[in-house]
């Protein structure tokens, strides 16, 4: 049985991006974080809505408006279509561990 | 921000469903168990795909041919849609957690 919590030991340099399933317009994600953020003066701006709760490690996020939010274990939000945001820290140690959920996430 | 593992705290008596997320075609939703199981002789047997992950706790899902799968904190798996199963067993302390997506979560 697959585990979130068990991540390879050869995480130290990138970010790691892993599909766990990829469906009808809707994809389940891990994401391991070891210290990465967005470079600066770029933005996430993306197409479809992002569920994400971060399971492991902490991190900081911020959108366009300069608000911060900073997470720890369990937290989640909701990362909207177009929702410009930045992922401004990530921990080391431990390494963050991300699931997110990318589809249309909220009814038209 | 919520948290997931922030739990009310009348939760004894019955499982609690929480939708999450719900958009277009799928349901983001978080379950919590407190030793409820699936009543004898009945099976779950869902129109849609589950991708479930056990968040807190320890739990034990049967499928039709009896294969027992005992889950514990971080495990995850696909209940693909009419995969008959039961769940037999949820931790009471700590309550058992889940988190699961349902949709079409295997490309045709």
């Amino acid at each position: 049985m697959p585990n979130i919590y068990e991540i390879p030991s050869d995480i130290n340099q990138t970010e790691k991006f892993e599909q766990l399933e990829t469906g009808h317009n809707i994809l389940i994600e891990r994401i391991i974080s070891t210290g990465q953020t967005t470079p600066e003066g770029e933005w996430y701006d993306q197409d479809v809505d992002e569920w994400v709760i971060l399971l492991q490690g902490e991190a900081k996020i911020v959108y366009e408006d300069r608000t911060a939010v900073e997470l720890k274990s369990g937290d989640y939000l909701m990362l909207l279509a177009h929702q410009k945001h930045r992922v401004e820290y990530t921990s080391i140690e431990p390494p963050c561990i991300w699931l997110a959920v990318h589809g249309q996430l909220r009814s038209l």
